[in-house]
């Protein structure tokens, strides 16, 4: 049983979300990035938390702009470190959490499952996933079809291919469900030994160099050399060969196909380096949307909480 | 000698506050507690900073929810980490914050005597003991007195009954002294290891199922099985079972009686976790009354250096 | 080729400033120091990121101190502990914070030369360096000019003796730049084996107890004794005798001289602990002093961005 604060303000994954209230965030996240005169004043004095029980520089500085601009007050509990935190459970770091105010808990944790399972609970917190093992990441999901909303205009009927290491993806896995949602084509393409059959059911796998033909847009996956067995790859060089995005395979792209990668890019592995900065690449431009995005999300934890 | 600025300012401990300047903070503490419209005008632009020897999120968070509601700005050092704050006497590192504009210092450290040593020379800043070895930590005293007398309406006259790790506990301490002070009567309880007898000069020791019974409030102290030698306790239910408070010994307690506890709790060790949310328990409820009275006591600092 | 917001925007180091530029950095200085009225309301919602790949806690403060003053709105990233700041180009991590909406960037880093690197490139960001391993420390040094300049009223015709680690000092560097422009006369001084005769190029080198008497100030470095061979000292108390200030030395000064350490101070290595709380020190003033130059290289950052 989901607590009736869930729906209207915990955000667990995409999988979650109805069209309607997708769309509803890329229309919040355009007035955030419109009107600047709006920030600061939106929610001065609203604690938010975030925990973090795994590094995450990056996500954690956009989260962390995001509720500053909108006038938020900013806590950090950093759970890898945090004895206090790392003895107790995570309902009662959350209660906790609640007694002293704190209004939204932005949540990074490598135990897939483990938000919906808070979820569950009244804790008093509304709860933002900002990334789960290899479950889910839905602000980056969002941030990405807000991307290619604002570029092309629609989402649906758009071919998006999702490239690299599916198997340890969460964000393969929440692109994949908010595409479906809004009728977009996926294909997904990568190592056969890094395919996720789960996947599959929702998308078509196609070798990487007849994939990119058919993309309106390529999601270049980070791939974690370090994290596979040796056998799998001799080097950066043999998957960039494979399947890295290089300046011959864009030129397979339609002409009118854009680049993203959901960053840190790691340069002439799973991309050539002169194509990041490349015109047709919205690499930083998915990073500027991901603020508009996560302050759209936090305004809808704060609202959904009545 | 102690400095002018230590009698108006520094928070050392319990055992230096009069009746009537506790009795202030509580009344300022529900101040704060009911006029949220004051918060974040009280005092803007003042810089605080957070001194920490020793880790304590659950400390540190509520001071930083307390100094951020009065609008103040933050700093954080971290001692265990900065070198160069381990490098430096602790009255340099005071001086060099008063230096750049600090004006409260609150300080979590395990020398028991250093905050008082501090208090006698005239670094600058005021200070504020956030827990000091098994020496003391009066916000926590203060903020389970204001609950106290938050639930009865007065404090003298209560039997309060501490139980659990009495020797390695600064909260004890701190608790005993203040609730002296107000003539509370303060029953001590626990295993005969962890008694320890500079606190029986104040407080009579009872077997824990006799005390229980005579409790207006029972404050659980935290149990870290990990401090103590191995044949103390085998195991967490063997704590439990002679010394925990369960729902049986719950049931022998006055019907009015209410459960304390510091937090974090380790549930099934000294509480049996059933009980942490139970009516009867007012452990969240302190939670949230430690932003009040550090609200409170960060107040005094500020107007106590004229 | 440096990129026009370099000389508008960026601070690499004192070698790269003007006479005139330090000048009006000076002023704005003075201006901030005594109009507290204008701070929080300077610049709010203003994004600044400090990006420190070494530990320093004390630069790292003054720096936050001054950011919050001017109201903006300050970002932590510790490159030490960041495992995505550490696998990614800083190239990257400065384009990703300018995506983001950060504007400057404070950094500490050990690597010579490295920002200036960074500043040939349009990354979107103003940086501000806040010490760079043996090379330069420009803040430090507009600080040691600004609270000279406030002492004596001006800096031309002192005479300043620079005495310590030459060869490991970044502050020497930056301050020798600085006050060569000024047309100060810099003496340099200390152990044979810590001599750097590129400096020697624009000062003189005198044994310790000639350079002394000739000083209008004394600028002693923090020795870092643990970074030298074992055989140059036995001991705190062989370099004090050799090369410390001792009081017998401060009066061999010009009564009119003062004393000046960039501190973290070792007390009664480098210099007598009595000395660093004697009216002929500034050692606190320059702290104090620090904050008030950071909100200048700041502003000075937020304005050159047009």
């Amino acid at each position: 049983m989901i607590s009736t604060l869930t729906e209207r303000s915990h955000l667990i994954d995409t999988d979650q979300l109805s069209k309607q209230e997708m769309e509803e965030l890329f229309e919040r996240a355009e007035f955030w990035r419109t009107h600047p005169e709006r920030w600061q004043r939106a929610f001065p004095g609203r604690f938010v938390a975030n925990l973090f029980f795994e590094p995450s520089t990056r996500t954690r500085i956009s989260f962390e702009v995001a509720e500053k601009k909108l006038g938020m007050e900013t806590l950090h509990l950093d759970g890898e470190r945090s004895s206090t935190v790392k003895g107790e459970t995570m309902e009662d770091t959350l209660k906790t959490l609640a007694a002293i105010g704190v209004e939204v808990v932005v949540v990074r944790h490598q135990g897939v499952g483990r938000l919906a399972s808070m979820a569950e609970i009244d804790t008093g917190v509304s709860l933002i996933n900002a990334g789960e093992g290899h479950g889910g990441h839905p602000t980056q999901a969002l941030l990405d079809l807000y991307t290619l909303q604002q570029h092309f205009g629609r989402l649906a009927g758009l071919t998006v291919v999702i490239a690299g290491d599916l198997r340890h993806s969460r964000v393969a896995r929440s692109n994949l469900w908010a595409l479906r949602t809004f009728g977009a084509r996926v294909i997904l393409s990568g190592p056969e030994s890094m395919r996720d059959l789960s996947m599959e059911e929702n998308a078509i796998y196609l070798p990487f160099d007849e994939a990119i033909k058919q993309a309106d847009a390529v999601m270049m996956l980070r791939v974690q050399l370090e994290r596979h067995e040796e056998n799998l790859f001799t080097s950066a060089d043999a998957y960039r060969t494979a399947y890295g995005l290089t300046r011959e395979r864009m030129e397979q792209m339609p002409t009118h196909g854009i680049i993203m990668h959901p960053a840190p890019v790691n340069r002439d592995v799973e991309i050539a380096s002169e194509l990041v900065e490349h015109p047709r690449s919205k690499i930083f431009k998915q990073m500027e949307n991901g603020v508009w995005i996560r302050m759209a999300v936090l305004e809808r934890a704060l609202l959904g909480r009545g």
